[in-house]
Parts: structure tokens; sequence; C-alpha cells
């Protein structure tokens, strides 16, 4: 009687282990959201440097990896730049940011590289329990400029985004996107 | 005896299952790699609907969600494909392709989006067991040419690449890209 008891629990057990794995990427997909707002915590480096080797997992055309990542961790630099960047006023509450940068002398569609770079990076804070939101460098050029002036990234480096991090403050939903109006099957 | 047997199953059988899903979404981003080559198996509607559905989870500049996706199941339609464009010899084993289509007209920076959003469908595909590779339309203006033709995609929608998908042949291993000296901390 225990013997099948514990044998069930066992089956149980394992089971709500396979169900809530069953695909914690999609899960992870589905529920990345852009998080604009944070709490104290500080973020690790080593969890920044995990976000960016995950940045760097990413596929590039001919495999010309033409990127770089600068991560910041300087709250005045934050500020400052929360001042400056249009659309960038959460930098303020941020622990943290990734700037994607390209390099156009090493392929002539970096951003398009870096653009599945910094989704990576996206992907990646959502799977540990970080907040980050994409705001635009490219194709701006004041934008860029700022940036690039404030960080100091040299040329010919252009930065694709700059990405705030923390743990996200109170609950973030994402925006279900979905349209099947936009699927085409076979034919338009 | 046998009690204390049952409950040692039952923690082990928990553990492994909570270690291999530890983070099985920076898994797939580590695993995912460009796949070339692919069985004859077939690649079912449900699962190309999946990962357009994760295409559509990406974030969009100012939410405009500038995109279209076009699935091709039609062998004729991607042997001939196949032969148009550079570096889609591959769309001759495919058992399908999903094309990932940006509308100028919504968003000047489409193409950043649609990267974000094929992205997600090759992780999605990397999750689910499924071989993919991202093969360029733009920003050429010939392979965006030959593509929109072939499929038929109206003014002014632009293809950003066309994923080519099926099971992976063989052993496929993901480049180590991972490089220390394109990370930048705090300075350049």
């Amino acid at each position: 009687m225990k013997r099948k008891f514990f044998i069930t629990l066992a089956i149980i057990t394992s089971s709500i282990f396979i169900a809530s794995a069953q695909n914690p990427t999609l899960e992870t997909i589905f529920s990345r959201k852009s998080v604009r707002t944070y709490t104290d915590q500080p973020v690790s480096v080593e969890d920044l440097m995990m976000l960016v080797k995950a940045g760097m997992a990413a596929p590039t055309g001919m495999n010309r990896q033409p990127w770089e990542f600068f991560i910041i961790q300087d709250k005045a630099l934050m500020a400052s730049l929360a001042d400056k960047i249009p659309y960038a006023r959460m930098l303020k509450e941020a622990q943290a940011a990734i700037v994607v940068i390209g390099n156009p002398e090493k392929s002539i569609y970096w951003y398009l590289d870096c653009s599945a770079a910094a989704q990576n990076i996206l992907l990646a804070a959502e799977s540990i329990g970080l907040g980050a939101v994409w705001t635009a460098g490219y194709p701006f050029e004041d934008r860029m400029d700022i940036i690039s002036k404030a960080v100091g990234i040299p040329k010919p480096f252009l930065p694709l985004c700059l990405i705030p991090i923390g743990y996200p403050k109170g609950e973030q939903i994402p925006k279900n996107k979905w349209d099947e109006s936009k699927v085409h099957i076979n034919k338009w």
C-alpha cells in the first residue's frame, strides 16, 4: 500500500516537472515583455555576462559576427543617458544596461545580426527573471550619436540599441500580438 | 526500508527534472544552429503555426507590428526557389519554409522588428526539435525580388528572410562564437 503510494508520488512529481518543463523556451518567448520599471535589487555582473553570451549565440550572415557588447553599470552614466535619449527615461531606475553595437565594416547588414543578438538578450533576461527593454539607437543618427559619445564607442562601431535591465517592479503582462490575418499559408 | 527507497526515488526523479529544466531557454539559445540538411519527416502545419506565433511575440518599435508571415509547404515552389536564390540550395531538402515579411509603410525600421521575429522562429524551431536557417532576402534587391515574385508578395511588403525548415539530418553542432574581447564593461 505504502509502496504504491510512493510510486504514485514519484510518477506525479515527475510528470509535474515534465509538464512545467514541456517547452520552457516557448514559454519564455510568449511571456517576454518590455519591462520599464525595476526594483532596487542589483543585477550581478555574472548575469550580465550570461546575457551577453546569449547575444553572441545568435546567427550572423556569413558568420561574420559583426558585433560588440557594452555593459553599463555606472548609475550616473545611465541617469545622464536617460535625460538625453528619447524614450529612455526608464534608464534612471535600471540597475544596468547592455548596448548592442555593430561593426559596419565587417558586415553591410550588421544591424540584422545585432537585432537577432538583442532578441537573444531579451529572452535570456526573461528566462532568469530579469526585465529588459529594447530602446533604439540605429537607425536614428541623433540617438546613435548620443549613445556613442556618452559611452565612448569608437569609430566605425554603431549602437543598434541600448537595453536597460533590472528586476521587474510590479506585475508586468506581455502584449498578445497574435493576429491570424498576418499568416499566409501557401498563398497570400 | 522500502518507503525510504521510494521517497529517495521521488526526490532523485524530481531533481533530475529540475536540473534538466534549470534553464532550458538558455540551453535552446546556446544549442541553436543553422540546420541545412533535413530528413524526409514532414513538418506539421500546427508546428509551423506555432513557429509563426513565436515570431509574432517579438517586440516591435512603437508596437507597430510591421510584419506578415508566409508559410510555404509546396515542394515544387521550394525547389524552384532553391535554384534561384543564392545560398538557398537547402530548400530542395526542406519540408517547409517561413518567409518573414515586413511592411515598410508601417515602420521605417521594420527589418529590425522582423529580425527579432525571425530569431524567435529559429529558437522556437530548435526548442521543438526542428532545424532551420536564416537565408537573406533584405537588404539584397535581387533576392527580395525573386522571393516576392515566386511567392506572390504584394507591394509594399518586403521579405526580410526565408527560413527553410525540417527535422535535422545527422549530427549538427552549434558554433561557439563566444569572444570575451568583444565585451566591454563600463569602459571600451
